[in-house]
């Protein structure tokens, strides 16, 4: 006797303009069409009367296209934007990088393990590989792309290109200490993730754990947020702390900061790739696991 | 021109065997009869196949009989445990304490600034009022029931008397030193919520900062948990912790346990008067703000 | 047969220019002396080369004065700030509150069951005695002082006068919701602690919840610190963040800050209390236990 | 004109019955012998009366033969435990682990960027390498001694081989899932840390993460012990824990796992190197940066 094939999972999200009747249309919709809800949130903003929901909901593949058909007369008629995607499908990522290298070696080897559903296309660094810690390996093409003065156009030009050639879906800058351009980053929108090693909106710009050491805090942290054509000021996704002390300096905080920065940003960017992260205008809507 | 009357917030909880069509059946349904979802969260525990609701809704109050009886079919279709209460609501609370007042002191200021939607209907100890540290005010009866070795049974059932007297829903151990009698315990099941002061499993029974102490832990924490007849093994609710170091006495402990103590249970207090937590067997599923 | 009268604890905090044998000369003095060092932490600013300590040693008390005297020179000749006083004194303190009494209520159930060591020796509010939740008690003096516009100074007056004859060493700002001038912050320097609803130096000034919930970050926090007459810009002692999420709104922030701010409040006192605080220009040194 | 040679920094570390006059007796000595010291910790543990000191102090390298004869004195004048070396020595470091490599790869990487000062002199798999994710590099000797029944003896003897061989001083069980026999666990007594995954005391043996979802718990944690004949009951050196619900499984558990667990183990790793971590009977003082 033949079993009935295995359903797949998948995530839909949606927001759209707030009004009653939202979850029992999105929910009878996906039973008609035979589809079990495995898991469901939303969020209703009561300032901005804007409404958020992520559904993650097991189907027959086969039946997808009749679900995503019907389900596009819906979307339409609550002004949705909405995303419909397979669960298991890997997202192509690329991480931008200058010298420390600790955020992306954790990045790859979270990818390698299967942690981050992710394929990394590629590395690119404004530095030669050997400034590297650790070897990026040879199954990652790695793209040395110098930003010297007067060569900003040009090698941002580079990466836009390399993203159009390899269909990097996300972009992350992983302690990558240059500047987008105002125009990269609003191509980029909404998907370039970027690390600040501060807890926002404290220490903006350059040196954070100096000025942290400076001023006499108690505590450091670091921010993941989207990138905006606004420096550090983007919709902020993660962000986490640790505590120090008067005897920290700022090579000690450097030290103690990598571990928060390596943490927010994989927790951030698995966020990201699960879905889970819905832009709010400057804000974000993070349904967590 | 008179303006529609305000519509109020109620609370949907409910538990039953998974299958398809959970959400669309509710959703629907509170659609139908002119609800307009505000929050609902939801969990499908894959091991037990029980499926866990929280559903926070507005509705003209005229219409919440006629809701209740048409979800009270839906319920029985599914084999539902359910509950609908208005949210603003007060419960009815006791309080059993022996001689540190902390935790009280905390949930009666909580209580008094409107951040614990509860009225003390009294709190009882086994020791005199003039154990305590802070006085317990003369609005909220204080009852001294001893209970010295053979009186056991005595005090237990005046607790018990008057908890039917005062009609108290929740039954709050805020560091009551002894032990039920698993009578007592059985009926108070699901609604007397106890702090135990480690990280269990760690260091039940007896003077747990002690224990700790004697292990060398680096971390102690509390524990927020339903009684059951079995002693420090009921469902747990919240739990919390703080870093400590070799320094740390047992006195120390106790000072430093006293913050987590009090956090941790008017925490899991909290989430029961918001009817955040459902019991799945041993476990609970706490629906977090 | 007589048993010798224990020996009392003491408490130094010195500090002083950087230079090879300073641990060496107090040690060595009070070892001379009789004293027997029960704890002892150190720590030297290499960027100020500024060196502090803190030493707590037993001592019989009829042996202090000639260990005052003895030290006086050696301070001297290290050219050191310091102070030596009773561990098991209690301090005077006068508390500063507005409409908020979280903060309040926390202190003084804390100074009642001798966690912190102080005498309440007043508390003064802007608002008279009714609008706080928890009645201060009749122990401790209540002090409504106005501070309507055009009043402000004639308001200070009064604090600085109660200020002088309670003898308060120490003066809390628990919630106070006015700004200190600059010649009162300038009388109070070293010796007055506010509690800032943020998690400085992100979202100075007023409303920082509403700041906070503005700018969409995922963490908030408190900071305790000395005032000085630059606004939220003193040194900061103590500081602690709890997790947030988009769902919050600027009420749930005040409630979650609440907890925050006491903790970090009565830290930051304790830590005060137990000369576990020092002065290092526009940042502190806290040895903590 | 000639500069004087730049002094050496060295670790002093010590424990002895506590009595009067130690810290007077180590500080002049070591004043005397021209040592300045950098920073210093002790802690006296009142119930055992014993004594714990830690000293950081710069020094010509010329003068050290002549201090560590003087102190070597006064330590068989107070019976004192001690240990002193120089603070930017690298320890020889071998790392045991099975199948799981998140802690192998976040060791190796942190001892390559400099964070931990140690020689990896070899990594030993009860695996083949390949079934490790990451790599371990060419240069560091890869060593597979399988540890099937019946092998167990000859796998050990092949472990103890080798750390005499390479004159190995710390063994670091980076999540090697066999347990150590008694003879192993004695002879490697002080200086072979395992990271156990779970917050001992609750959860010991096997797959604590299964216990602690099975128990319902809301917080999970790790825990980096130095290993001794008894399971999972040797002194503790570092522990942390990250807040979980009932939406996670034993498979989110592990994956959330890692992260706790590598960043304890490398915590106590370097609390290790650093000579921080002094054995107490069955607990440890940590003196903490």
């Amino acid at each position: 006797m033949l079993e009935p094939p295995l359903p797949d999972a998948f995530i839909l999200t949606l927001s759209c303009p707030d009004r009653p009747g939202i979850v029992a249309a999105v929910s009878s919709l996906l039973f008609a069409e035979g589809a079990n809800i495995l898991d469901a949130q939303q969020f209703d903003d009561q300032e901005t009367t804007r409404f958020f929901m992520r559904v993650v909901f097991a189907l027959e593949r086969s039946r997808l296209a009749d679900l995503r058909a019907r389900f596009a007369e819906t979307a339409s008629d609550y002004a949705m934007d909405w995303r419909l995607r397979d669960r298991d499908r890997r997202a192509r990522a690329l991480i931008l990088v200058s010298k420390f290298d600790h955020c992306l070696a954790d990045l790859l080897y979270r990818a390698r393990i299967g942690e981050l559903a992710m394929d990394v296309v590629g590395v690119v660094s404004n530095h030669p590989p050997e400034s590297l810690a650790l070897p990026v390996g040879d199954d990652i093409p790695f793209h040395y792309f110098p930003a010297a003065e007067g060569a900003r156009a040009e090698q941002e030009a580079k990466i836009a290109h390399l993203i159009d050639q390899t269909g990097a879906e996300l972009v992350i800058l992983a302690r990558y200490m240059q500047i987008l351009s105002p125009e990269l980053a609003l191509m980029l929108a909404g998907r370039c993730v970027n690390i600040h090693h501060s807890f926002l909106p404290g220490f903006k710009g350059a040196k954070p754990y100096h000025q942290a050491h400076a001023r006499g805090v108690k505590i450091i942290g670091a921010t993941a947020h989207f990138v905006t054509p606004e420096l550090d000021d983007g919709p902020i996704i993660v962000q986490d702390v640790e505590h120090i002390s008067h005897a920290d300096t700022p090579e000690t905080l450097v030290r103690k900061g990598r571990d928060i920065e390596r943490r927010v940003l994989a927790r951030a960017v698995s966020y990201i790739l699960e879905d889970r992260v819905l832009i709010n205008g400057a804000k974000t809507v993070v349904f967590k696991d």
